[in-house]
């Protein structure tokens, strides 16, 4: 699963990413299949047993001690305080001893008092160097990017260098480097051996200071929006062959279960490495769209999905050869509601009622695809297969919905073909079009509030989608964040939407639901007029847009009286941006659940965010009324 | 209760600072008893009514709509702009006309077209109050901070100035001036005619841009850091007579109960009013001290901690004349344990089990403080009082925790004997110090996450207390947040802990008891060496302290081997400021609730935040350990 020629480097993270106690942490590290951890000062010091026990914790676990940290404030400081300083360092090297780790990590001084003199500060960091290195342990030194003197690597290194001890090194770390927009240009003049270590995070834009913004919202590689790729790939370069190490400090990591969060590390650094140019992982599939989509539901919620869709224009296609399974379909929209007992389906929809189960996506290359996923840490899943059915690859989500990966180039017939009995009219049906739905546009996703980088990781790095910017939309009970993910040809498109307020739509969501699922999903037409007057918008419960709505969009954005007048009497709603016109309309939650959407994107590249706020409005107020709206 | 010569301007709220649908909103702002509201338009345009429905409803709530907000993006546009933007005016005074509202708020232009000519802003927004003048409306422009050229409210003055237009005036916006550094200095050249709003928003300190700063984090006057007293002090002193009124976005305000933000505004204003030189309060208590702290517990609880509290040094005094209630005390402290069926501190208990469910507070004057309570909306409670017992007045806290107000002035014996049959020992054992216990230092409150700035409220408005720095502590299982409120001379400090993840001590504390609750109590000693060496350490469950503290405290702060010893030896904690020493001792937890503290404060002002993290990492390594240690 990588490339023969390039030996994968060892991984590592930091105690301070995972949550817990001490021994919580070593545990979650070990099974997520890091090779080491950094042990983060006060993780040490807050628990309660030797740090001998936790160098055999550690070694039980199979995991390495590579780096202790951070040691503060060292050099440059006023003279009265360099014996004190190396003082404090013997004490930390015995503790260093006894856990069995070899280098440790000072970071460049913060204090007022530092005396701006890079040569003192050589001088200082040789002396400790020197006590360090009798007894066979190694100091690595790190610009911190809010720190008195030293801010960038490039100033490190020149202290490093005229300090000139072997065991005095260089610690790099892409937050701090990129963080003040500088890069590891000019690397190469390092030696190699004076890379005593790496650190990897990275962040999300935001405009705060550096040292709030470090402190509280970095994250894993692939994350965030930082050139840590850029900075990996110039590391590479350089010739760095030591252990990629993940160092962050975030709110949100600090109170998630460890064992997520460690998955989450690994898969980030395997992928870093990879797109870094070191050990490769197989290539992502190229997706061609969603191909079906899978709902759960037991007899009475599938009698009531069915009239909805059908309501929609989805006629029934045929059913599963070997299980309860239905298929519906317009377009190239294929719905299937599993009815089937003791199955997956039947297990999410006891865990989380009728709502989708799982996701079929058309793929180039499905057994390259798992391949790539497996290195990634993905669980595969394997489900029963009847006589002449196909085996479909699928993976599980980080939440355990299932994507089939559906790869049709040495099949003679599709998975509709070969798994179900077609209704004798749906075999040629493909093209049909009854109220002229086309294909899944996209697909709406609710996370609980700290899943949201997670799921990020997992599509970018698995199936190669990227992250867009986190809009913010203002539900009547909270804020609600929406991130997109989009494959590269754009024919794949999941949004992401978290909250933290439980009271929001998708916090409401979140707790019906039990955890993270499909919260809407919405079909293309290219004439959404057509498609709305076509169908009973009674019986598909389309929502209803009030009145004022209409009002405002007309003088916002100056549309004439006849296209407003239209878009009212359909119940449609507008957004346009540079790229082209977007018309869209909801139709009211199924089971307090899920919905849909009907658009038509006209070179639009968003989602509808701004009408977003309205339909939230409407929403809630129909769940305040109650089941007489909402069923 | 309102300074005869001073009359109280109307108050108003946006209804953007509250949460729900705009029905809520209104009914919110109602029963907090304001006069009026701002329709903040996306409330409008996102509610399902019409202009005339929602004029209708506020009439029958009692409130006036005040002002129409906000008109964007209008003046010194291109030209060609300007005959839409003036259409679109008018598209906004027809549903001004329908809602009845006079006023609309015009910000100043934040597109990068917009012109930089103030002469022509005043043209456009003399044209645009031509119009609305002529149906009777008027058009108040305001400064926005982040606007592309009018940022101050000097610059919007001189525009509105050269406009000359009777229905154009200035709207102020306390964040927006604020924010920026600016203050109201020079408002008394404007005259007050021309005052048409004004708008109030306070902030913490936070280092981001102002935009996002004031889009997430505004709050109400009294909860933040900026000098909003002095502006409204300087907009008093310019003979402002209109609504003063809350403009605040908070994340948080956006998903908590509206009634309860409601009622929270309406406090800050009244507040903000007295402060300012306004309409006056009675001046707060004098608080002298914590007179006594009571448990509702049942009996086996109460065993328990009867147990606790005689380690610690504490002796039983009597039981109260008409009730199971009984007294023990050492020093000045005394903790009341209330069993009482059918009363206010049993409907605690089935509520939150074994907690503290009042506070005594020693006042210099206790009706003008409840005087000044009622007058901040604060609920007086009322106890039962049986005969020869005095009548204690008391106020509900935010929480519903009890606070009574004892004032011996014209008391010829102190609470405890006119209500309490004291054992022969105790009446005149005030002195008398078992252990050296002599004062509650401070009492930590744990409160919801969205619930620290309604505290800092109560506690500074009714109280006269300030809040200090928010300090952020690492949990092993997420940050808590901490900030300390605090009487003028420091004779009562409660520390106000709030966190985001619910897997913290905070957020068990907040799950387990099912609210907002006093967490611990720190007593106070002027040696801690020697009152932990008399007390059973065993008994009292004293915390254990891990060696690798010690380790660190010496590397760290220099200390001397023999205090190390003798702190390692007795199990405490130290900490210094730049004022003096601070040594401290926890104990286990109690029903993994509430714990006890000893401290022993030499002129150290804080709270030993410093070694927070390690205690929580205690406790919650004890609370993973499970009911063996934490009972």
């Amino acid at each position: 699963m990588s490339s023969p020629n390039l030996r994968r480097h060892p991984t590592c993270i930091a105690t301070v990413c995972l949550s817990g106690t001490l021994p919580e942490k070593l545990e979650a590290a070990a099974a997520a299949g890091f090779d080491g951890i950094e042990i983060f000062e006060n993780d040490l010091l807050n628990f309660d047993g030797s740090p001998a026990s936790v160098r055999r914790m550690a070694a039980d676990l199979g995991l390495a001690i590579m780096l202790y940290q951070p040691f503060r404030d060292f050099e440059a400081m006023p003279r009265e305080q360099l014996a004190r300083n190396l003082a404090r360092a013997e004490r930390k090297f015995d503790v260093m001893a006894e856990l069995g780790v070899e280098n440790v990590l000072v970071c460049s001084n913060v204090q007022d008092i530092a005396i701006d003199d890079p040569s003192l500060a050589a001088a200082d960091l040789r002396l400790m160097a020197e006590a360090a290195g009798q007894r066979g342990l190694r100091v690595g030194y790190e610009a911190l990017a809010w720190a008195r003197h030293t801010r960038y690597w490039r100033q490190a290194w020149q202290i490093v260098k005229q300090a000139d001890h072997p065991a005095l090194g260089l610690i790099l770390d892409s937050f701090h480097t990129l963080s003040l927009g500088d890069s590891l240009e000019g690397l190469g003049e390092v030696p190699a051996e004076k890379l005593f270590f790496v650190q990897f995070a990275d962040a999300p834009k935001l405009s705060m200071d550096v040292l709030s913004w470090s402190r509280h919202h970095r994250n894993f590689p692939g994350q965030g929006d930082l050139p840590v790729v850029d900075f990996a790939r110039d590391l590479l370069a350089a010739g760095y062959t030591g252990p990629l190490s993940l160092e962050v400090f975030n709110d949100e990591f600090r109170s998630a279960p460890a064992r997520l969060t460690a998955q989450d590390g690994i898969r980030s650094l395997i992928w870093l490495e990879s797109e870094a140019g070191g050990a490769a992982l197989p290539a992502p599939a190229s997706l061609e769209g969603v191909d079906f989509l899978e709902f759960a539901v037991d007899a009475a919620a599938g009698q009531e999905l069915q009239t909805r869709l059908r309501a929609l224009g989805f006629t029934y296609a045929g059913h599963h050869r070997s299980k309860a399974v239905d298929l519906y379909r317009q377009g190239h929209v294929n719905v299937i509601l599993n009815m089937e007992q003791d199955s997956a389906a039947s297990e999410h929809f006891q865990l989380h009622g009728p709502s989708v189960c799982a996701i079929g996506l058309k793929v180039d290359d499905a057994s390259r695809a798992m391949e790539r996923a497996r290195a990634l840490h993905c669980h595969e899943w394997r489900s029963p297969v009847g006589p002449r059915e196909r085996t479909i690859p699928a993976l599980r989500a980080p939440d355990g919905m299932l994507f089939y990966l559906i790869d049709d180039r040495d099949a003679d017939r599709s998975i509709y073909e070969s798994d179900f009995v077609l209704h004798p009219h749906a075999a040629a049906d493909i093209g049909s079009e009854a109220t002229g739905l086309t294909s899944i546009d996209h697909i709406a996703q609710a996370l609980p509030a700290h899943r949201l980088d997670s799921f990020v990781l997992f599509y970018r790095t698995i199936f190669g989608m990227s992250g867009g910017t986190v809009h913010e939309i203002p539900d009547p009970y909270g804020l609600v964040k929406s991130r997109a993910v989009v494959s590269p040809d754009q024919r794949v498109r999941v949004t992401l939407n978290v909250s933290e307020s439980g009271r929001t739509a998708t916090g409401r969501f979140i707790t019906a639901y039990a955890g993270s699922g499909i919260h809407h999903v919405a079909f293309r037409t290219p004439r959404l007029f057509e498609t709305v007057e076509s169908i009973d918008r009674a019986a598909a419960r389309m929502l209803h847009v009030p009145d004022n709505y209409y009002d405002d969009v007309a003088a916002r954005l100056g549309l004439d009286d006849t296209l407003i007048a239209r878009l009212q009497r359909d119940g449609l709603l507008y957004d346009r941006d540079a790229q082209g016109d977007f018309l869209h309309a909801y139709t009211e939650p199924f089971h307090e659940r899920f919905f849909f959407e009907l658009v038509q994107r006209d070179g639009y590249t968003g989602y509808g965010m701004a009408n977003a706020a309205v339909r939230m409005a409407v929403q809630a107020q129909l769940s305040r009324n109650g089941a007489a709206h909402a069923e």
